[in-house]
């Protein structure tokens, strides 16, 4: 089973990066953008046989421990067998 | 319309910040992991009344010339309205 996680900055929060990605875009010719967000995509590979509810519990503590900062971030995920 | 592109490290590269994210959750007691690859996700806005077909197109130049690393990382993106 595979965890996908998206964490991405929240709206209320500046984007540097995305910014920086928009203004690069733009320099290259694109046009008709409105904005740019980067932010992070992690995937985690559970042994076989892992348990799917238990799997989605354990995704949720590590994002809230560990892997997105909740004060500026924001993260969804899916599991996939 | 908005774009979400996905980046991720080839399956042959290796990815240290994904290993390095494996040994945190492993510390921290989580069990039963087998790998760790972190990625990258880009959301893009186009200005209303953008065409679909265009803006995929636009998309996928947009990852072979700035986004994505072709050499080593793979991508990938749907399109929202």
């Amino acid at each position: 089973m595979k965890a996908r996680i998206y964490i991405r900055l929240k709206e209320s929060v500046l984007d540097p990066q995305g910014k920086a990605v928009l203004a690069g875009l733009e320099s290259l010719g694109f046009k008709g953008l409105e904005d740019v967000r980067v932010g992070k995509l992690v995937e985690i590979t559970f042994a076989p046989g892992a348990n799917r509810a238990k799997a989605a519990g354990e995704v949720k503590e590590m994002c809230e421990k560990l892997l997105a900062n909740t004060v500026i971030e924001e993260y969804n995920f899916d599991l996939a067998d």
